[in-house]
Parts: structure tokens; C-alpha cells; sequence
């Protein structure tokens, strides 16, 4: 349990990332494997890297990527999927994963990346880098493959808490909102809260509260509110933004993963059925590589952590390289954008206005202002 | 608002389904259409047809099934998609919906078939047919194209009712199994909770309540229980039957649908994208017709409502007369097994058990017995 900082002379330029090396399905070789194609389009980031050193250096040795590793975090402790996150609070301290966010709460990294036990990682996040003040719940975001011009959708949470109130669902709506204009380029996102219908009185009670105040926050927020959206909106045109509680959205994801990987199969059967469909697949292959490359579940590799003082980009466990190369990627495009603060920013403001007991301007000064969160 | 049978001497093998003609999005054209693709292929099967006669019997003599009326319910009031349930169950009689299922109710029909609004036909049911003895929540479970050997598995609740208790998720594994059984021929369902995670200590309360009742409940119910599974379960093949609240359900049933559309949407696209890839997508159009009639909706179309005293079952709104046929089969199905009569029986078993507060059998007698709902 040493933390044994090893600093090299850092190019001032580059943006730091923290990667907790440790804890994926694919082990150490998968992470130093995504690093290594991220660092090689990307000259501007650099890395902080957290595990046992003596089996990490020569991985990055091997992977050419020495002189982009500013610090190495030399620990030894690993958080297993089998943790739970209530042990790992207690006795984190000293794994990889700990010392990844830490990176992130002392200022020496910009944002944290890690493949392990989700609930673990936000346990982690949460007592380290602390809630933004207002916030009572943290949630994770996904980008979800959509028919909307950006390609994708964000949805939050999905992060398997237990229950929302309408509150909570306010504060997805707004830190949502602020992850597409900043994640995703969206200067003015359409929020949808997501329901069993669109009519107005469907639905738990929580919703229809939360749909009257979501509308209230649209202006101050800077997102247009489209109101109920139902499942099928998820990869729809509706909405850029589906909030839910994180219960439901991680229902949502898995059946849209399970189905989308079910076609998949099923595809693959159906040109396997015959001498015919088999030379049908061969011609048929650039376009089914299109669209795998536009619903590739890797290239949309990324739950972020929205609510707490610090960017932490959740890996999926079984991602390869490519998968830890998106996650790593979004992590330096939110860091670069200055994605925290401006986040903390827009919701200190909303706190306020909501403290004040304020009644809320139809457009508040600096609305158009897009450099803000 | 007149309700005039006119039976036209029923041929005693028939079993006669009661169809409410009004109220899909595509009129009664659709519903007709329907009823004379099922009663081509199917010469048992007799109708008992709800709205208004004047303008039905010219579409009914169209399709050359006027032969196969049984009865026809001469009434003029419609129910339509605005409509919402607490009206409909003050103002609806004289409604064809109301009369279809009045005919279940007088014992004239074995099963309804309806393709209007969902909360108005699940109140009409509810209050005209009754819960069975010991039902808090009735439910309607689905079909969803899975990897399974039947091709499909049972999922319910999906009604969007916005709550269920640990007993109601009991009911809904009892009725489910009994329907996998009567309705799919799975002499021993799977069952599976739909959670957030396979891990005992994930999710909502009543979820763990549930989970230790329905597997003390397995062998009495006739079922395997393989515990908690996950949204990508849904399409999968670790269980036949997956068991959730309604708002659940029917978030995840709609995502997804609406996934499976988005890859078709983008299949159709990447195959347009050359010349090159439109030859190969004709070469290709056995495999992708294969792969459609796999997962079409159409061929799964009906929700059955489980835990009332009579059969209904609910086609999609949408449903074009493969659909409404494919409802009409199901419907046909559940009454030639029998299936309301064993259901009730099965969860009045259990019903009786439970009040009695006696220790639950391990294997209780007559568990083999495959007559039995």
C-alpha cells in the first residue's frame, strides 16, 4: 500500500488523465492496450497511471507509450466485481481504483478512468471527490446509438440506484443537458422523461411532479423540455437527453444491448443458411460493417459520474482496446472542455435561484452565453 | 346503444371468439382482414363481432366470412385511444369494447380479441370479468423473440401499472408459468425476477422480498426459479419467463422495440449506400427475409391479460390483419387448452396454501400432473 509518485517532467500542454489499470474482465494488458491507441491519435494527453508498477512497466514499455506516463501510482490493492461497494468504502484505501480518484480529488489529474465493479467505483467517487453542493444524488450518464444527427442519445441514470424523487430527476435533467452541450456538441438538448406513455396523466406519482418542474427549469437549464418520451424514444429523434431513475435505465440498456446483440446473432444465422446466403453475406459484409461501426457498443464506451466534484468515466468491465480508447477519449474531451466546473457552475446557480424561492425569469440573462455549462 | 344478438345456429365444434371490430388505429378493415386470415387456416374457429352492423356486415361479406358470425353485438359507441380509463368505466357500455367483453362474461364467447386502448381495456376486464380469488394486480404478459428453442419468452407485467409488491410479483410468476405452459408448451418454465443485477444484494426491496417467496413457491407453481436476471435476459436464454412491475415492463418492451427498428432503419440505409451494396442486399434478401420473420412483431402481437375470470387478449393498436390474425390464434389457443379454467385453479391452489399458513411441501402431489395449469 505505497503511493509512490514518480513525476517525469510534464509537457505543460498535455491534459492529464488518471487510469486505474486494474479491476477490468481483460486485465491490465486490455487498459495499457486502449491507452496506447488513444495517446497515439492524440499527442495532447498524457497519463497517470495506478497499480503495481513492477507488472505495469514493462506492459507500457512494450506498448511504446513510457514518456506519456507523468506519475505512476504504485499500489497493490485490486477491487474485484465481487466487492461490495459497502467493504470497499471501508477498506479501498490502498487499490488502484482508490488511488485513481484520488488523482482526481488532489488536482494532479483532470479526470479518472476505470473498468472495475461499478457500484464500487461511485462509492469510491462519492466519498472521495464528494457530492456538488444541491446535489443528492450522483448519477451516471450513457450515450445510447440514436437517429438523431449527433448519432447518439444521452440517457441518466443508469447507474442501478434504487429510486429518484422529482428533485432528483430535476438534477438529471439539468447535469444531463450540461453533458450534451459539452459531451456531445448539442448547444440546446430536448430532455424527455421517460414514462409507460406520453399523456399527461400516466404514470407514478414523482413523474408528474418532476414534469412540472423540469418545465419550470428549461430556460435556466438551457434545454428545450419535450415531456413524457417512452422507451422507443431512446434511440429515437424525440429527445436528445432521456432522463429516468437509475432502476429503470438499467433495465433499458440491458434489454436494448440484449436485443441488439439477439438481431445480431440472428443475422449472422440467417446468412450462414445456405451456399447462397453465405455469398450473399461476403458482398453484403461492407455494409453490415457500417452498421456495426454505427451501433458499435465500444465506441460508445463511457457511463460518466455527473453530480460529484471530478470527472470519473466508468469503462465497461469487458472492454478491449478499443472500448478503454472511447472511454479515455471522452474523458480528455470533457476535460478539456472544462466539463466540472462548469457543471458545479450550473447547478450552484440553480441552487440558488431554488434557495431564493425565486420566481424564475422566462430567460435569464446569459442564456445564449455558449460558453457556459 | 342497442346490444341485439342475432346467433346464426353455432356449429357445436366451433370455438367462438368474441372480437371487438372498432377502436385500432387501422378501423375495423384491419380487424375483419384479420379474422378471415385466422378463419382460412382455421376451420374451428367462429366469431362473435361487436360494433356497429350496418357498417361491418358489408366489410364482414367482403371477406367472405359471414358464415363464420356466430353473433353480431349491433352497438354504435366507440372507445378511442384519448379516452381514459376512469371515463370508459363510468360512461363505456354500449361501447364495442364493453360488449366484447360482456360476451365472456355471459359465458357466449371463450376469448376476447380487441386492438383499442390499453388502461380502457384492462378497466372494462377488470370490472366486467372480476379478479380471480387472491389477485391484487391482474397483469398482461407479452411474447419477446428470444434465443430459446420455443423462439420466444414470456414477459410480464407489462401494463404499466406503476407498482407491484412482492406478492403481486409472486402472482405474476404463478400466472406466468401457467401461461408459458398453456400458451408456449413449456412443461416447466424458468422464471426469472427482472433486477439490476444477479447479485442477491442488488436492487429494491420488495424485489428481495420476492425473490425468496417465488422460490419458496416453485415447486407448488410447477416452475424452475433461476433468481434475479437482467435486462439483457429479456431476449436471452437464461429464462422463459421473466417476471417485473408494469412500469418496467413496459419501459423495456418499448426500448426494445424501438432498438430492433433502429438497426432495421440502419440496416436499410448501409445497404442503399452503393451500388455494390444495393446488388448485394437483393442477394441478400432470403437471409434478412429469414431474420425478419424471426423477429417480427407482427407474429407476436397480443398482450394476455392473466389473474381475471375469462381470456382477453390485446392486439396492438397498429396491428395490420397479420397481426390481428396472430391475436385471434393466441386467443383461439388459450381457450381450446382450457386455459382461464386452469389458471384459476392454480392460483386458487395456491391461494388456499397460503391461507392456511402450512409449510409449503417440497413436492407436492400431482406436481407431474401435465394436465394441470
Amino acid at each position: 500500500m505505497t503511493a509512490q509518485a514518480d513525476t517525469q517532467g510534464p509537457d505543460d500542454r498535455r491534459i492529464l488523465i488518471s487510469v486505474d489499470a486494474m479491476g477490468g474482465d481483460n486485465g491490465a494488458e486490455a487498459v495499457i492496450a486502449g491507452m496506447a491507441k488513444s495517446a497515439e491519435k492524440n499527442p495532447d494527453i498524457g497519463y497517470i497511471l495506478h497499480g503495481p508498477r513492477a507488472e505495469l512497466e514493462p506492459l507500457v514499455a512494450r506498448a511504446g507509450i513510457s514518456e506519456r506516463i507523468h506519475a505512476w501510482h504504485d499500489v497493490s490493492g485490486v477491487v474485484t466485481m465481487e466487492d461490495k461497494p459497502s467493504h470497499v468504502v471501508r477498506h479501498g484505501a490502498g487499490t488502484s481504483m482508490w488511488s485513481a480518484i484520488d488523482s482526481v480529488r488532489d488536482g494532479e489529474a483532470k479526470a479518472a478512468v476505470s473498468c472495475g465493479n461499478t457500484g464500487a467505483l461511485m462509492a469510491i467517487s462519492t466519498i472521495r471527490l464528494r457530492r456538488l453542493p444541491g446535489v443528492n444524488r450522483p448519477a451516471i450518464a450513457i450515450l445510447w446509438p440514436s437517429l438523431n444527427p449527433q448519432g447518439f442519445n444521452v440517457m441518466l441514470d443508469v447507474g442501478a440506484d434504487v429510486r429518484a424523487d422529482a428533485r432528483d430527476l430535476l438534477q438529471f435533467a439539468l447535469m444531463g443537458a450540461s453533458y450534451a452541450r459539452n459531451g456531445m456538441n448539442v448547444p440546446r438538448p430536448r430532455i424527455g422523461l421517460l414514462n409507460v406513455g406520453t399523456e399527461e396523466h400516466k404514470g407514478r406519482p414523482e413523474l408528474k411532479e418532476a414534469q412540472a418542474l423540469i418545465a419550470r427549469y428549461a430556460e435556466i437549464g438551457r434545454f428545450d423540455f419535450v415531456g413524457f418520451v417512452e422507451g422507443s424514444d431512446l434511440p429515437g429523434k424525440t429527445a436528445d437527453v432521456i432522463v429516468t431513475d437509475g432502476f429503470t435505465g438499467n433495465v433499458a440498456i440491458k434489454t436494448g444491448e440484449g436485443t441488439a446483440n439477439m438481431i445480431t446473432d440472428l443475422l449472422r444465422e440467417s446468412f450462414k443458411y445456405s451456399i447462397l446466403s453465405r455469398f450473399a453475406a461476403l458482398l453484403a459484409l461492407p455494409a453490415l460493417g457500417r452498421l456495426k461501426k454505427r451501433v458499435d457498443p465500444r465506441r460508445v464506451n463511457g457511463g460518466v459520474f455527473l453530480g460529484l466534484n471530478g470527472t470519473v468515466v466508468k469503462s465497461h468491465g469487458k472492454a478491449d482496446a478499443t472500448g478503454v480508447s472511447a472511454a479515455i477519449k471522452l474523458a480528455f474531451q470533457l476535460a478539456q472542455s472544462g466539463f466540472a466546473e462548469k457543471l458545479a457552475a450550473r447547478v450552484a446557480s440553480v441552487e440558488e435561484l431554488a434557495q431564493d424561492g425565486a420566481e424564475l425569469p422566462e430567460k435569464p440573462a446569459g442564456e445564449h452565453n455558449e460558453g457556459q455549462a
